[in-house]
């Protein structure tokens, strides 16, 4: 595999570490964006006043770093391997235990960035993160078997985290190609990654994704278990999932979607809706289901299921197989009793110390969003939500991202705490790398806007900073602290040229901002250029 | 001007028109979206089930009527001609002495589309619409002397609305141009358009946006009578801006921002801000303020305002000239103190007759959103919120207009009944033709997902109608449903040919939707392609 363009690198920004205190040893990477002066003219004397650098949330793992050698052939540094090797339970068993992982206080340093050095109080400590762990509102996937991957946590008290999905399926893309689009999911800001490969090559795949991945992979076994039955659903069995479940833990995968709410006497309640059944692991054990006319096999050895897991430390994510697929379906019975299956099952896997959250809709209205909410955390006893949009219409297909996020964004100031991207092409057709890009900004912006909502410690930081650039016209910091600075200086360049005081959008005369800078230093009659 | 490419088409839709009941003259116009039948495969037979056509609020004119012969150089058909020359007073004064307008009909039978034809109750009566004018709850503007103007309603009880800006500056762009981005906003649903040209050529560039423009026009009169000052603030006087009004109103221009809520005692509130003043408008007239330290003329000369409006029957959108340019500035006291004094406006515009809508922000975090609806419900006394977003961070140029699509979905929801447009180049740089389509696009998903939420009558056919097609595959159906048909059979082209039971997204084994129908129809055994 090609090594060539493959490091990552931001405008004006520095990778930084930050150090641990229960143990030292940990070295937490941050992105460091430095601002230019502010020029003020006082008295006929120019005069420059510093702006603090802004330091944010950075999932590019060592893909940044420049004193990191990347070869995807060897894979990444192996961050968690010693921490792993003493172990002897889950994240969630330790939690329980009182004792705080070095995974805890890496996600505690993490979701700070700087803010007390800016003398912004948290709330969010290493004991904070234990407890949210222990009891069961907080998840940090963390395969064994990922030693590669960076400590992240999902948690409604914690920073929203965006997925983005890849994979190849058979009639699209190869290996080199998903492996790119990995790192550029990471390079974007993707907190998560789902590899949904359905094609040939799922195991090969899968290998390359896990150990050039700095931050958590997630897969649908059951795609892969499909696969080895050739696409017959009703040929599958408990002991072709069990291994395919072995097989993926082995490999290093941090977090499994697993439809094991969808329960026989259940799948009946799809048959009146307006667009049946949308997710394709739902479809699949459904039919599983009626042609057995038996009990779901992911239910009844959901127990067996816990114990495969725990044993890796995998995070289990209860798959909504009823999710709506058009806001007509949504909130119905379908949806509704799988959610309260769910509700059951998570206290299952907390006995047995495995991690676990639920999955939720899909197509929802929105005046129907926080209803999903609201039944989440009273069934699922504050589990961890993480949602797909909800897209709020259903008429806008090339435009999904944006009717997504608007459900995204709510929803997430409701205490969702992983929204799952959806791209231009949703509905239509596999994402390429461009789609990709616009998949994860406009999630990153739906789940900022619910930091910013929620309140989280210093959230507001880089708002305020991007926002007294744009006011001082420092057009190149107002670019480098944007979620994304390329394409912000390339349509800025399609009519601008660098050091003006206003933009074309407006023109000298007519610039607001220009005129309101006058007013407050008092240079009412200054000239205009 | 040339008129090649200017008529404007919908794939497989036809036009039709309404008539009217108190007015049987009254055509208003449609589009009619047919439908292909669902097929189903009963017993081994083919049998075809219709599905009813879709009708759609339709602003795209005569543009889109095959019957109507396009000459720009001429103009567009003057509509409302005959109904204009019996007049004596405003919409609004109809309406308070309990007569209903041709206008009123026509937006009563426009808003509500086929939906009794479909059974659905609808509560909007002609003398509904009436009533919700009388109160001045609903604004319905319609210059005298734009009688090519096909009228709609604005009103938190109606769809809600959209506008887009358009206009060259000294920078960029043609008249040419200005006209055809006119008709191209029209095409992609834009309600109204706001002509913000600051450039040379503004009286000419809007004859002949007013002459072929089949929705209502809406200018920031404080634009040209600035340039006839130069661009100097201090310059102005009430009678350059009188005279500014009276040739606007003589053109035809329906709706004019006005920021008569900026106050020489409440100009000083916005020192301390983040972003000082981003309207252009407010920034003019504050300076002027604060230069001449008097009362701003366009509060002191309200009242003379009011009478020329109602001469012409233009309404006033108080604009929000201390609306918050950062996140960090919203809901402060600058921004309120303006509401204020525009709720004291507005009532004084109704005393005279004068249909009047209220401006808001601009850039507000999600926790912050209702707060400004709520209050401007209150302080402004039912009159229609007008707002622009508002955005809901700060950290995303280039996508501002998703940034801005969360919060103005928002609000709409809580009741804002128009909603201006924002496009991907907004804070950096004049939209190109692309951008206005996106722009228009976004705010159209933001207006349709709170008429959902809202319950709007028959606003969930064709949303129900498109997933009804998506389920069945009828992709060409789904497509010419959608808001931009073009775009999404462009991107479903990537990698897909007509007629396959799956997209390349999941492929055949793994398409949800087909493996959920093979379900409901009992066919579990069916061969997958």
């Amino acid at each position: 595999m090609k090594n060539e363009n493959i490091k990552i690198s931001y405008p004006n920004s520095e990778k930084i570490y930050k150090r641990g205190t229960l143990y030292p040893e940990l070295k937490v990477g941050m992105r460091r964006i430095l601002l230019t002066p502010t020029v003020k003219n006082e008295g006929g004397k120019r005069i420059e006043l510093p702006n603090n650098p802004v330091v944010v949330y950075d999932t590019s793992g060592p893909y940044s770093d420049p004193n990191i050698e990347i070869d995807l052939n060897k894979g990444l540094p192996k961050l968690r391997q010693a921490w792993i090797e003493k172990r002897k339970g889950t994240q969630m068993y330790y939690a329980k235990k009182g004792i705080i992982t070095e995974e805890m206080e890496y996600v505690a340093i993490r979701e700070n960035m700087n803010c007390e050095a800016l003398g912004i109080k948290t709330y969010i400590t290493p004991e904070f993160v234990r407890d949210e762990i222990a009891a069961g509102r907080a998840v940090i996937p963390a395969n064994i078997n990922h030693p590669e991957s960076e400590p992240m946590i999902i948690g409604t008290n914690f920073c929203v985290k965006i997925n983005t999905n890849i994979g190849n399926s058979h009639e699209n893309s190869s290996i080199d190609e998903e492996v790119e689009k990995a790192v550029w999911s990471c390079k974007w800001g993707g907190d998560t990654l789902m590899d949904l490969s359905t094609g040939t090559n799922i195991h090969e795949t899968r290998e390359w994704i896990l150990r050039n991945c700095p931050v958590p992979v997630g897969t649908v076994p059951m795609y892969q278990a499909f696969e080895k039955v050739n696409g017959k659903a009703e040929k599958l069995t408990w002991e072709i999932f069990r291994d395919t479940l072995i097989e993926q833990c082995e490999q290093g995968v941090d977090y499994f979607t697993i439809h094991c709410g969808i329960r026989l006497k259940n799948v009946h309640l799809a048959n009146g809706r307006l667009t049946g059944m949308v997710s394709r692991g739902g479809s699949i054990i459904s039919k599983w289901c009626q042609v057995h006319n038996e009990e779901s096999f992911l239910y009844s050895h959901f127990d067996d299921i816990c114990d495969i897991c725990a044993k890796y430390d995998v995070a289990i994510s209860l798959g909504d197989g009823l999710r709506p697929g058009s806001t007509y379906d949504a909130n119905d019975a379908a949806q509704f009793a799988e959610l309260d299956t769910m509700g059951e099952l998570v206290e299952r896997a907390w006995a047995k110390d495995v991690q676990a959250f639920i999955e939720g809709p899909g197509h929802v209205p929105m005046h129907k969003i926080r209803e999903n909410m609201n039944r989440q955390i009273e069934k699922c006893h504050g589990a961890p939500f993480y949602t797909l949009g909800p897209l709020v219409t259903d008429i806008a297909p090339a435009y999904d991202h944006i009717t997504s996020a608007i459900g995204a964004a709510m929803i997430s100031w409701y205490g969702t705490a992983m929204i799952c991207y959806v791209t231009p092409k949703e509905h239509l057709s596999l994402p390429n790398k461009d789609d990709v890009r616009t998949g994860v900004i406009t999630y990153k912006i739906a789940a900022h806007a619910a930091d910013l909502a929620k309140g989280h410690p210093g959230a507001t930081i880089r708002d305020n900073a991007l926002s007294k650039a744009r006011y001082e016209f420092r057009w190149k910091d107002q670019f480098n602290l944007a979620l994304d600075p390329e394409k912000a200086l390339e349509y800025w360049k399609t009519s601008n040229k660098v050091g003006g005081k206003f933009c074309t959008m407006c023109g000298p005369n007519f610039c607001a901002m220009r005129i309101s800078q006058t007013l407050e230093s008092g240079e009412c009659n200054e000239e205009v250029v």
